[in-house]
């Protein structure tokens, strides 16, 4: 499991948000990546990511509990306030969506059981978060995902595509914390239009 | 839960047969159904079946965590050797088969944490092993599974199901015993083919 830090200038979220602390998943039977990001301020702080890679001889039932485990230890390490996923539309085949449904299962099941809020972003929303663009492409969103977070060597697509979920959240947070700053008050809003 | 017993005479069952406990589940977010079953000699025997059914109110997370720890108390409860489940290859749509995946998953993973081996059966052996016939209707299948068993009340569709993939597991492993038992040993054969 990569444990590095790095600093971000964070112009891109805005100021005076709490620190929050949010674990990116990309889940897999075959790999499932994590990261792990804090906002403190207005900075974005890399903590770590990895990849959890059951062994390829297991069955699917041992191949679920060495990801349940692997997600378990890393939200015991770590204890994020939140888990950020990829919603998912659609897939090449049943088959597939299944399998992918099956580790998200037991990803989802690790957040319930350590009382963890999942937050889930369609595609386009994280890759617009991260790269600007919401057709973005894999690569564009591993490049992307290691310059913000100023990461010295790129890491697997796996591991960028859950900080790239982590990212989101805190860009969506922030976006919605901006809009209340903006907005006045529900009881103004009350007085203006309900009593003239 | 249902806990109810019932005797089957299992003149489709082979004899000589050791006793075996199975689990049958029916995995679903709404609805999980599950069923135990005994093979005692050439006897089918009836031990429990019930339903998990999550709070529609709660959260994905939630929900699996609610299948996840009742899956857990029903093994914990009976100890069965193995563990059933109808094979998926399509659904209507991809949210359904990732919503399935996501259950199937953890229930795979109570599996796993449990050393208890998982068997899927296709749609088709599942009908062919309860009904004969491997295009039934799911209330064929229904009323059959309660005619087999001895039950005097109809079941809830779900644990009608996992009773179906319990019954037919129990009933591929008896087939395969008898094929074993027809088949002269790999030693002989040995001698008659190898050694003229």
């Amino acid at each position: 499991m990569g444990n590095r830090l790095a600093r971000d200038p964070g112009s891109r979220f805005s100021q005076g948000l709490k620190e929050e602390r949010i674990l990116g998943v990309d889940p897999g039977t075959v790999r499932t990546g994590w990261g792990v990001i804090d906002v403190s301020g207005s900075s974005l702080l890399y903590l770590a990511h990895g990849t959890i890679e059951p062994p390829k001889t297991q069955g699917q039932g041992s191949r679920l509990s060495c990801i349940y485990h692997g997600l378990q230890e890393v939200l015991s390490r770590y204890q994020p306030r939140g888990i950020s996923l990829e919603k998912v539309f659609f897939a090449r085949n049943a088959q597939s969506v299944l399998k992918l449904g099956q580790a998200r299962g037991v990803a989802l099941l690790a957040g319930a059981e350590n009382d963890i809020t999942v937050h889930e972003y369609s595609p386009t929303e994280i890759k617009m978060a991260v790269v600007g663009y919401g057709h973005a492409s894999k690569v564009q969103v591993q490049k992307m995902v290691g310059s913000l977070l100023h990461l010295s060597s790129l890491i697997s697509p796996d591991a960028a595509d859950a900080l790239a979920a982590a990212i989101c959240h805190l860009h969506q947070r922030s976006y919605r914390a901006r809009v209340l700053e903006a907005l006045p008050s529900s009881g103004q809003e009350g007085r203006r239009w309900g009593n003239p």
